[in-house]
């Protein structure tokens, strides 16, 4: 089977994506017998576009977002178009996050199924602002659409949920979701320092990004837990029906007192119902110090549901790093075609 | 879509499904637009089968083993069968495991192959003995194999070995992988009693089987390990190729220095490539208290997958009884058919 792929945004996971595709080429080819041929990338200022595939030796040597386009288009004139071309089997979402508006993979998004291709998501955006209209537009379009990287990326929670819980009931889900935030409350916890410079240390290790609010405040999180809950709860929820804590307020003397009682604070992802309605909170909150999502060290992330049939579930790591969010993309489109 | 299942074995985790599958039947219906309909049940002294359905509140009433069978068949005579009759969709096998000869099982799984029936397993005798003839057969004459619930039962190490990690590469693994031989050994951890004490106490509390030793020598545990090896590493291994050795011998003492060195007993599985060669091997190995497997309690399993794109992904816990065996069967069926 030949599949043809589109990837919007050509920013560090995208780049990674398209190194993990060709270094992953032949060995799915053998193993799934399934041909994967990256034909297309939109970015903002225009897209390249080859029918056979892109070239992957010009890929390589072209700089991140529009100015990859632009430096490959160069090489190739004809292959630069001024509008997105979704001559594509499946998109594969790639572009900055947008919580807001959902940002231009919206419009991608829409369009591709519009037009019958399958979707792949790694960007958050457009789940958290469309969620039921693009579940909804898949379903009627009868294409797939699959996002477990946009959920913690390489670790496998949407995985978890949908396939291997199938048939069993979530009672409840407690999780980890957010690296930074586990890094900072870890390094306050380990070394008695302050919030201030944790994160500075985090900035500085590029484990946070100057422009942090995101991660510190909760709101990546929320982001993540209302996307497992609406998939996984059926839930039609929005980003306003989580109550969101972040960590920014956590001081010294919070770590401390934790410690004493043998606990620990973590940034935890609850779900749990409550009057037969799910409730959604992201909150800072002390857990036993050797517990299993206590025990979660560094920029690790980590989930745990509680099911009716099969007990308690942990699922604890998954490489945090492009790599490993390319890897859930691929991963993705072997599910969908396999 | 409707699909007609064949059941083998009425013990206690059979019973368990078809207690399971009365329970979840309408639900998966809704969800997932399937019908489930039980027909036959298999035991070593005959066969029930009806074509519209066995009757559940007369199989609720039912013993265990062949003796429910002969009950069901005072009910109603005409659904017994000296034979076994295996007119169905799909065959899930709960036989005991025998691991020397597969058992009465492998008959079974090869003649519903060969009458194009899927197979779910949760039994691991014919996937020790004859793992590659049943892959093969079953590839040749296009059926689904599954056999989740015979790797770690509510645990789901194969599900995250074949769908997570599609396209990623498997390092190495490291599991806990048998309940009984990890609560020995937490309880001589906790309490510095012996391995005798320890292990009275398992059998007292039904943790244990009066005839122990598959667990106690890591004869299951490599069992489990076997299976995951030829399915996911694609070796074409048999028991001979796994270095064995048991938990029998450790002694207080062996614990307590352990423990000096801040570290805990556990028994370990492991698949690790040297020379270009997959190395299995069961064998007891002290690791940090502190670490995420070393902090797996009671009779809780684990697994922990190194890999080469989404770093180390660790999986804990999962029910480890019928009911769970039971929801890693009907999860199976499910991902057959949606």
């Amino acid at each position: 089977m030949i599949k043809k792929i589109i990837l919007s945004g050509f920013g560090n996971v995208g780049k990674e994506f398209v190194k993990l595709l060709n270094e992953k080429k032949s060995y799915i080819k053998e193993k799934y017998d399934l041909t994967l041929v990256l034909c297309g990338i939109l970015e903002k200022d225009g897209c390249i576009y080859e029918d056979r595939g892109l070239d992957m030796s010009y890929l390589y040597d072209c700089p991140l977002g529009s100015r990859g386009i632009l430096k490959y288009s160069d090489f190739n004139r004809e292959a630069f178009y001024n509008y997105p071309v979704l001559e594509g089997d499946i998109l594969v979402e790639c572009t900055p996050s947008n919580i807001e508006t959902g940002g231009p993979s919206l419009n991608y998004i829409i369009n591709s199924i519009n037009r019958g291709m399958d979707i792949v998501m790694l960007s958050k955006g457009a789940l958290v602002t469309n969620f039921n209209q693009l579940i909804e537009l898949a379903n009627k379009k009868d294409v797939k659409i699959k996002y477990s990287g946009a959920t913690a990326a390489a670790l496998p929670t949407l995985d978890l949920g949908t396939y291997s819980l199938a048939a069993s009931q979530i009672k409840n889900i407690t999780g980890i979701l957010n690296g930074t935030t586990n890094y900072i409350l870890n390094r306050m916890f380990e070394d008695d320092i302050s919030f201030e410079e944790a994160l500075q240390e985090a900035v500085e290790k590029g484990i946070a990004e100057r422009e942090n609010s995101m991660d510190i405040d909760g709101i990546d999180s929320a982001s993540k837990l209302l996307i497992l809950s609406n998939s996984l709860m059926d839930t039609t929820y929005s980003l306003e029906d989580v109550s969101i804590t972040g960590i920014r307020d956590i001081k010294k003397q919070h770590i401390l007192q934790a410690k004493e009682e043998n606990k620990v604070i973590k940034l935890l992802c609850k779900a749990y119902a409550k009057d037969g309605k799910w409730m959604l909170e992201v909150t800072p909150e002390k857990i036993d110090t050797n517990s299993l999502l206590g025990n979660i060290k560094g920029s690790n992330k980590g989930i745990l549901f509680n099911t009716d049939t099969m007990g308690e579930i942990y699922l604890i790591g998954g490489a945090s790093n492009p790599r490993g969010a390319a890897a859930a993309a691929l991963k993705d489109i072997i599910n969908i075609y396999i």
